[in-house]
């Protein structure tokens, strides 16, 4: 098989979604040093994104057959010198905007299938370094890429690309069920006042880092949820019957979505979705 | 279900088999400073290990059916404290001795399925950090822990533990073969004058952190075999076999074992086992 081009004309990458349980963001005008601390939990369901050459008559983006306008999958393009060169056609299990990195999974399978297809020859970390970049500057994610890029349960002790920030994980596996009320905008919250976002995820990070346990991760976030203000009254009340049924469950950051451990969504009453936690991080499947 | 201990009584993990391309010995009195750097392929041939509660009348520990004494597994159990209270019951796709990382795999296998058992509720790089220790501890391995736990095709930028170590990738996925043919002793070769293998080593990797791609990887591998004065012959006669029928082969560090991208030991005739890189790092399965 060539290093150049491989000989099918397309490669893909599979980048599984990411609950974000809680977070601290901490900007900084290097994107590579910007990101977020904070935890959450990689899952099965993901996106699939394709990268092949580009065709006159086609859009150059797609997302489950829409042409779509994502700038941080542009930028990577750009960033791998072939951005009037691919079509990103990609399929995903998971709605846009409820705060599973949506965005952050096409941005980092951009980069894995398009340095595949053309043959760009960057590592593992030059790629995650590059969609992590896209993503902050494009202010639409601040730590689903380096979590994406581990999967299983990451959790993410200092913010920013590989070369700055440090990851470590919850070694656990668990069947993950998911129910979705409607959109949150991840840029709103990030320009009202991030004091107690910060307060909030550093005093969750810090109980979690000193039991790093799933029910720890649900506890952690049902509580930085409440302390943030962030919860809406859809999410609460699904919240708290899960709860009531003996579950463990909490809001996503940021979705007004609702995330369970095991069967608490559906044991509660819910027409739930189910997945499980990734045990791969994202990564080239052909 | 409980943190201190699991419905079923067990937990079960499964840690990717590795085979090292090439590999500088890097000692430190300091087992967690210790290690090496190198690049090689995690595999889905590996090892399950589940752990339960020891029985009077099993043995502690088995690989296969077959009692077998572990000095690293007895030392994460005993860091974990649970040293007389579990029983490790391995099943490996791989043969022993033959340089697929089969202890470090049972090693680390063993930490994150007793974590989970006996609820010790340690994070992943607690869990990677002790079997790392151990394995440099008993002369067992160098790089095998951190690139098993990783996953996919592993590059060791800096040894060590994960506090100390630095890991970047290769992002690809191959079909791998592999044929055996014997053992080699890893600890005899370390005893030994390392400084032809740390000079081709470091040399490969420059080569490889370069030119992060397959081809490379098994090329560099090739160099280091004939520089580090490795190859044996029946190694040389199937590597030179395979590259003479169009393909990419290697001999695996250390084993008298070759291994092939895509089908270039059977192309060449042999009778290989079969597998594909392995997309996820060791983690627990239930």
């Amino acid at each position: 098989m060539s290093e150049e081009l491989r000989g099918n004309g397309e490669s893909t990458a599979f980048v599984p979604g990411h609950v974000t349980s809680f977070f601290a963001p901490y900007p900084d005008d290097d994107p590579e040093r910007a990101g977020s601390r904070g935890a959450g939990l990689t899952l099965t369901d993901g996106v699939e994104v394709t990268v092949r050459a580009a065709e006159d008559d086609a859009p150059p983006v797609t997302l489950d057959g829409d042409p779509i306008a994502m700038p941080p999958v542009e930028a990577v393009l750009d960033g791998l010198g072939v951005a009037d060169r691919a079509r990103v056609v990609a399929e995903s299990d998971l709605p846009l905007g409820t705060g599973f990195g949506v965005s952050g999974a096409m941005t980092l399978g951009t980069a894995l299938a398009a340095n595949d297809r053309f043959g760009r020859k960057r590592s593992a970390n030059d790629l995650v370094t590059l969609a992590h970049r896209a993503e902050v500057e494009a202010g639409t994610g601040l730590g689903d890429v380096v979590a994406q890029a581990r999967g299983g349960v990451p959790i993410r002790l200092d913010p920013g690309a590989p070369a700055h920030g440090r990851l470590d994980g919850v070694p656990a596996t668990r069947r993950v069920e998911y129910v979705t009320f409607g959109d949150l905008s991840t840029a709103e919250v990030l320009a009202g006042d991030t004091d107690p976002l910060v307060a909030a995820g550093d005093a969750a990070l810090t109980r979690l880092v000193d039991r790093p346990t799933l029910p720890t991760l649900v506890a952690e976030s049902r509580r930085f949820a409440r302390d943030a203000g962030l919860l809406t009254d859809r999410v609460r009340e699904a919240v708290d019957a899960v709860v009531d049924a003996g579950g463990e469950a909490s809001m996503v950051m940021l979705g007004e979505t609702v995330f369970a451990l095991d069967s608490g969504l559906t044991d509660a009453g819910f027409d739930a979705e189910v997945c499980r936690t990734c045990d791969a991080g994202a990564h080239v499947t052909g």
